[in-house]
């Protein structure tokens, strides 16, 4: 590992084992609908409560991934990972079942990106092999504790997405596989000065643009590196702050630039409203789709920035505007 | 970085460059008072919610480890850290006011010691220098968020801790200093199978124990490699039952065994029944206390484990028992 410029890191072996992805039913009937594992029929995900339903989708997302990795539960030496519930209870009481030793994170959804770093860390360094960089988000427990219970029915604004159901893991290793993770920026904390728990795509924009704009800077790299640059999830409202922000930078990323909040759902059709969010949507979108279009090398090299809003209800209640952080880590193809 | 055994680590060149430390009123009345390098006169420290008096123990932390190692904000590459609240939203908010890239960790009390841990393991492979690792913790956050307002005056059990006001951040580099961070073991998620949000440290032994049977099993060592072995936070009850879950492992401490929690207070005349607890406790005790131990040669290896139960008050509503974990690190004299 070296450290590249003011905050990004270089990776010499750091590979993708496999990867499981699991979703509810909406992500499902999703544009991607046909790249996840395994989908539950409904948002109860066969649990009692919407945090035993949030476990079974990060559970079976981690079996999947042990599966097609050709792996056991005592291979894994590691499990990097977290979610948006308060204490990330999902990942803490998930692992309870398993005795694997665990690092928990928190950078709301940019955890999907953090977990996939600070796991790479490990592996590039020694702490081999394999780890596993888990994450999960549900719509109902994310909903209830950062804005309303579901169950009430709330009205909710145009600029409000909708928190995608679902989990992925990603297990790492030091041996050559067919992906690499070769690169990555961790992010700085930053405020747009936004008080709306309904509006986190735009509450979001400047950390990504922050983030990219550092990476471009510490690599001494443009768009022209890369053949895809992802952000999640910004969605409708903050992905065209982003671009407006990038303007100001002088960056121009083209037609190289989605948003995975824009791609996980149809918005003219399913009823999110500014698109998908939650730790689950980039992970599912990386670890589902992308992966494949870099196996089958459609692909050669993308970069992906997972934004969080650090939202915290009682600071908000308390009239503090809303931090948000962007980590960027780029997948490529294997040399032959 | 080396990888030892199952979940242990071993560190190649990682020191501690400064640290700062940082209560209210009743730790500096404690045993260990003329050990914190500064104390607020009440429990707003200076701030007009409890939240915001959080941040500035934090933020005075970080100031007197900076001003002490001689080093400015632009000095540190990285900080790693965590705290109690939801979305650890005081780390989160306070780093909004640096340029400073941003690991957010979660492990409850254990972040203490997770934050030096993963600090130490981007130091050592390369991503110097320095890392800030940083955590608090405020009796009035953490007892409205997990128990009840102290507003209520709510009766307290006599297994009941006091969560300690206070923060720590210490500051680790790869260049030669007087203590050196040599060796660390990663803890797993584990149940006692109890319910009781005022009985933590009996909930947390069987963490602590296990990480410390994990330790010397995977160095091949035992207690007579230590001049000290601290656990943090465990107090009065859970001290017992960790004393007594060692017995089953064939492990005996002897009168190298001492828990944070019952160092930073003095129990008997200072109310705050079972003993303290909170992510500052075992912080303010190892780079307050500790840490100058060491530096005057007094001891020269200690192991700390920082255990933290995972509790999240709607599983606890849902009937399930509170997991917990515990991380273990040494610090020793560099040699001459």
């Amino acid at each position: 590992m070296r450290k590249v410029g003011k905050s990004s890191l270089e990776f010499s072996n750091v590979f993708l084992k496999s990867s499981g992805v699991v979703s509810g039913p909406k992500e499902k009937d999703g544009p991607l609908g046909n790249y996840i594992d395994y989908t539950f029929d409904d948002l109860h995900c066969d649990g009692d409560s919407w945090e035993a339903a949030e476990m079974n989708l990060m559970r079976k997302a981690l079996m999947i991934a042990l599966e097609k990795g050709n792996l056991s539960v005592s291979d894994i030496s590691l499990a990097v990972g977290g979610d948006l519930n308060n204490q990330i209870a999902v990942s803490s009481y998930l692992m309870n079942e398993f005795s694997i030793p665990f690092i928990g994170l928190y950078g709301a959804c940019s955890t999907a990106i953090l977990s996939l770093i600070n796991g790479s860390v490990y592996i590039d360094s020694g702490y081999n092999n394999y780890v596993a960089c888990m994450t999960s988000s549900h719509n109902a427990t994310s909903e209830r504790q950062f804005r309303y219970p579901t169950e009430y029915g709330v009205q909710r604004t145009p600029t409000v997405t909708s928190t995608v159901t679902g989990a992925g893991v990603g297990i790492i290793t030091n041996n050559k596989m067919d992906i690499r993770i070769t690169k990555a920026t961790i992010g700085e904390v930053i405020s747009a000065g936004l008080k709306d728990a309904s509006d986190m795509g735009r509450t979001m924009a400047p950390a990504a643009a922050m983030t990219l704009k550092q990476h471009f800077e510490d690599f001494n790299v443009d768009a022209s590196c890369y053949d895809l640059i992802i952000t999640g999830d910004l969605s409708l409202y903050g992905s065209k702050v982003f671009v407006d922000i990038l303007k100001d930078y002088n960056i121009d990323l083209g037609d190289k630039y989605q948003d995975s909040g824009l791609m996980i759902y149809d918005i003219h059709n399913q009823d999110v409203e500014a698109g998908g969010s939650g730790c689950a949507c980039i992970s599912l979108v990386m670890y589902g789709y992308l992966c494949k279009l870099l196996k089958s090398k459609k692909m050669k090299r993308i970069l992906l920035i997972a934004t969080g809003a650090l939202l915290n209800p009682i600071m908000t209640f308390q009239g503090k505007s809303i931090p948000s952080i962007a980590h960027a880590i780029c997948l490529e193809v294997s040399d032959d």
